[in-house]
């Protein structure tokens, strides 16, 4: 079971949005569409794609890493490292 | 015809590549695969969407707002205004 | 006592380093430096800003909400709550 | 004469309220402060930081760039291509 498993649908529904804001993207390029028009929504895709990550992290912290802390600091640290270069990648992104 | 009308191609390569991976995180989540393995997904994606947004400010700069420059004082300004919001949003996105 | 407490001098050190840097853009500034050499230097700072926030969301990690979650079901979701709000902060910043 | 000499004053202000801020963090460090009010003000410098990034990127658009547009094709693409290297650093940053 995922950290984030209590809540995939709206995770599941999300993404499918983001892909067919992705695939209206593609259409634009097609069309000649006026690059500003275009890289507005870039922005507002790169925010949907941010939320799902800030949300899967929240998750992933409520779940799995409280839970490895809670059954021993060891396994406690290693999740903490995990999650720490997961979100570093997230801030970087 | 958009600023970024010469390398169209390769605009909707990249947006269809990243297309099929906003799919593929969709699928690790409806088979709840490890949070962290999602969140890295999700990362590289947005990097390759912000990729795209550069390029075409980029192609931007280099067609329409340098076209306007050349026309006029007023429509060089004009076209700089509405860039430097495109590119703000990119930034804070 | 705070989750960075054990490297609290290296945070300082870096901190000082940053204010140096945020001090010599200003000084860029005053003597009329190209643009694109000042933005090198604002996109430097950034940087090793959010190098520093990603550190103390690790050390917080592995101190408070590894403490909460370990005295408490309740306290672990709290500090959880908490913790992601400063990373979506972080992330949207 | 810089792109953004005209409202230099402005930049300077902000720059120095900015190094205030930093200090301010590197006093929260010092006395041991809550690690998410820490994070709280990294996030606010990161985004006033961006935010004069941001402001210098359009002046250098509406004078530097046009200007060089203006004058000819190749000092203006190369203005063009050069201003582009600086806002991809931003975007990530």
């Amino acid at each position: 079971m995922a950290g984030y498993s209590g809540t995939k649908e709206d995770y599941a529904r999300r993404l499918r949005r983001i892909e067919g804001q992705v695939r209206g993207i593609a259409r634009m390029v097609d069309e000649d569409v006026y690059c500003i028009d275009v890289l507005t929504q870039i922005s507002a895709v790169t925010k949907a794609l941010q939320a799902v990550g800030i949300g899967l992290v929240e998750e992933h912290l409520g779940h799995c890493v409280v839970d490895a802390a809670r059954s021993s600091h060891e396994e406690g640290a290693e999740k903490v490292r995990e999650a720490s270069e997961a979100i570093a990648r997230l801030v970087r992104s």
